[in-house]
């Protein structure tokens, strides 16, 4: 204790000159962000562009006049840190996407998702190790054993949701963003848990037995991490219907749903499970219950607070991104051999598309087995779509790179410095430029057929053949505001056809028979089914 | 920038350990401030505990758990720090408080309000300057020089605002409770700013020409950070106005609100100006234009965001205090010498009981000299009360003490070490013993004639020596909700009367000439004058 008191009071003298630094930094990230929502509202009519990418561009700007104004020697006023990402920007992104989700697209799709999400990802990871490794060996990279090569599988098989849900719009395309969506975030999930289970298991020989008990660690890992999301999400909705019946406030019914979506996410974190899978379903569960046990104050507050914390987020997340772009360190190294540098990026941008279109092709065609009229089948466009859209890579990639290739060693060595300018640069290329076209290609694609502003009929057939495979009785997000009273009347006739509804169908049972009795939520106030997003609170 | 990369590396390589002691030191905050919120909620209804007392209990009872479990080693899980606190948890307390201020309350106390603020914290900072420096120097409590004992002046003047605003009710006791806490931010202010000008002034011989140069200064920081406020705060309800006029985007105008607000405090601090005061009167005009230029769900979301915000920060402060007391290694020092230390902490609160007193009974003595009729004085007993509630000492004040006495050497020192146990002492036990008093003690000095969901008549009548000779109609907050056409009709009697009175009507009429078309507001909508914390919006 004397050790740290001294420490402390070191820190305290060094901190006058660091904290000059650092209230100069955040002054001027602040502002950035003001700047940020100002120019993307701006340009929010503007169909090729959108918020990332206007917060990439400012990045680069600021980097560059950051670069002239400290001559040559930084682009950044933060270090990234992954504590900063992941304990404090990454929650809010995830929480608010569970907290958000239209819940019976996202449980209707459940298998087609988690599917793409956990077998998918591991596809694209298997494809990148083993591509990467074969590959790199031809050029001279420095050097990269056999962990660095599985951890770059887990790096770039970790799609950006964040970017992607600012390309699609949850009330334009409900169906096509919840499969996106969600995929998204049991991608994320399954990238991160495959990254940190490397980093525990010796695989220097991968035997049978090792491959094994990996999968059985990846199993427990996602069931206890949703299992703890779930329980914490339930925790807040019995405390806040036991305890708050009938004499509400708001402040406290709001702190303690933040704080405790935040505890989950750190519980799981401690005991090394999946935070980003606990966030979600306790957001989840949150939506479905606590949020209806609370006054309407709190509900709309949440709503928009959880949405605005997400957003800022977001922002943050992409502004860092770049400015670190022209950090001049790891240019330096690589400067001198750029050719190297562009083929590492190249090859692993090639080895991203082919591992991506490695799973959603062959998966979707097995999904389109199980479909008898052809009507139902995933089309060749909207499985192009679903390809396109998780071809991004963003802050969980940048974050997994930094702790692989800056922890082993700092970037002064060619092997790591070249990884981490190539993850950058395909961060980069993959936002900017796939995202800028992916607008006008889902345009291009799927064409409006009608005004975005009444997306009913018009548009659910232009995508019918997407997503009627995955809605057994072919309804859309517009029914479903009328009740589940309306898919009662019509369910029997369903039940035989398609058993995703007959599960459907039994947890409604159950949650009206023994859920909703405990945790509360809707079901006291029998009528419309929403989740906030769904609401029309205004 | 070599050396920059080095250390971030070797940051990361320390991290790995102490990543896992910041995450569960963070869970375990969490579950506390969940931990908190439910006990607060429960000890509602009880009239002598305030959530600042659980808090504190409740720190107190996990410090000692942590002592037990770490074998005496540590009783905190999070070492406190300057930038925590006076970049993230001061912030968003004060602006709230702003936000949710009665305007009207204090723009018509403001005379008394800044008397007591800030020529009564000089007077404070004065007595007990003088009076430790002439007390202590009985008691043998290590090298102490002129500079700390100014520097303890300025400590010791600093009350609790936030502990005082738990005690106080806006709703039961507007006018008092605005006249208090106002007080209490202007107070926060006047010493953090004295404390840092002490720093940058020779003070080792004082001249008047020192003094003069010093009030100069004093005067300069108050003047430009009440600017920088406003002018940050007009900027707010000026780009929401003029960008998003007709097409609201709810969660973009929740995050610029919350932005831009920072960015005052930030700016003011980069530039050395006291954040406290910006912030403050940022909170202020945002409430007054900002507030009425976004939609009826921004207004909901910010209103109880901002105070979830708030209260959250506070639960944190006071959690984070009652885990510091049981801290070992400062008792260790001061062990060996506790009578000096029970001596010099109950030297520093008779200081401060008597600097309280040195102000309250003579300002408002001078106050009562400027009024006619007798019941227009401030009477005893709310002198009395003015008094008692100012006396609570908290985080600013930690906050303070540790910059001074943590700075120039470490707490083994034992005059460092006696100055930061005793103000922990005095935090504790003011804000637990006078605080534990407070409520008991206002219920015996003004009965309430009625019961309290209906505060009218009865009560106006039960307090009217305190606010009357403010308020020059006598009117309260209720029928401030009718309007300022009804303030207009009786205003030409008043007009000639009361000076200030005079001022809020020319005001007014500039307000609606030439502030409102620029800068929105409620003038738009010609009605109730209210601010967020007064609109019934449920």
């Amino acid at each position: 204790m004397a050790l740290n008191v001294g420490a402390v009071s070191r820190m305290l003298q060094m901190r006058s000159e660091a904290d000059q630094v650092s209230v100069f930094a955040l002054t001027l990230f602040v502002a950035l962000l003001c700047a940020c929502i100002v120019i993307g509202h701006l340009l929010e009519k503007n169909r090729w562009i959108n918020e990332s990418i206007t917060a990439i561009a400012i990045g680069l700007i600021t980097g560059t006049i950051l670069l002239f104004a400290t001559k040559g020697k930084s682009s950044h006023v933060l270090v990234f840190s992954e504590e900063l990402f992941f304990i404090y920007l990454l929650p809010p992104i995830i929480f608010n996407a569970g907290f958000q989700v239209k819940k019976k697209q996202f449980f209707r799709n459940f298998m087609t998702i988690t599917s793409f999400g956990i077998v998918g990802t591991l596809i694209s990871f298997a494809i990148i190790s083993l591509g990467s490794a074969q590959l790199f060996k031809h050029l001279e990279v420095g050097f990269l054993d056999l962990s660095d090569y599985l951890a770059i599988g887990a790096i770039f098989s970790a799609t950006d949701s964040v970017c992607t849900l600012q390309v699609l719009s949850q009330d334009e395309k409900p169906l096509l963003y919840s499969l996106v969506f969600g995929e998204g975030v049991v991608n994320d999930a399954t990238s991160v848990v495959i990254f940190n289970a490397l980093q525990k298991f010796d695989l220097s020989r991968i035997t049978s037995g090792v491959a094994l008990r990996f999968a059985a660690s990846l199993s427990y890992l996602f069931l206890t991490s949703t299992l703890l999301g779930v329980a914490v999400g339930l925790l807040s909705a019995y405390i806040i219907k036991k305890l708050y019946f009938g004499r509400h406030s708001t402040d406290r019914e709001v702190a303690l749903m933040i704080l405790l979506a935040y505890l989950s996410y750190m519980i799981a974190e401690l005991f090394s499970l999946s935070g980003i899978l606990t966030v979600f379903f306790c957001g989840i569960v949150m939506s479905h219950y606590t949020w209806h046990n609370v006054t309407d104050n709190s509900r709309i507050t949440t709503k928009h607070a959880f949405a605005t914390l997400s957003f800022i987020s977001e922002i943050f997340i992409f502004l860092y991104v770049g400015m670190d772009v022209l950090d001049i360190e790891k240019w330096k190294v690589v400067g001198k051999r750029l050719g190297t540098s562009v083929a590492v990026s190249s090859i692993l941008l090639f080895l991203i598309m082919v591992g991506r279109a490695a799973f959603v092709f062959p998966l979707s065609f097995i999904s389109n087995l199980n479909r008898k009229s052809a009507s139902h089948k995933i089309g060749l466009k909207h499985q192009v779509i679903i390809w396109w859209a998780g071809l991004m890579r963003g802050a969980v990639s940048m974050a997994l790179a930094y702790n692989q290739f800056t922890r082993s060693g700092h970037t002064q060595l060619l092997g790591n410095s070249i990884m981490i300018t190539s993850t950058i640069s395909i961060v980069l290329f993959s936002t900017m430029v796939f995202g800028f076209i992916t607008k006008p290609l889902i345009s291009f694609l799927l064409p409006p057929q009608k005004q975005l502003s009444a997306p009913s009929e018009s548009e659910l057939s232009s995508t019918k053949p997407l997503w009627v495979p995955l809605l057994p009785n072919g309804q859309d997000a517009q029914p479903e505001i009328n009740g589940h009273d309306v898919n009662r009347v019509g369910s029997l006739r369903m039940l035989l056809r398609t058993p995703s509804h007959t599960v459907h169908y039994y947890w409604r049972k159950f949650d009206d028979s023994y859920m909703r009795p405990v945790f509360g939520g809707r079901g006291f106030v029998p009528g419309v089914q929403s989740s906030p997003a769904e609401e029309v609170l205004q």
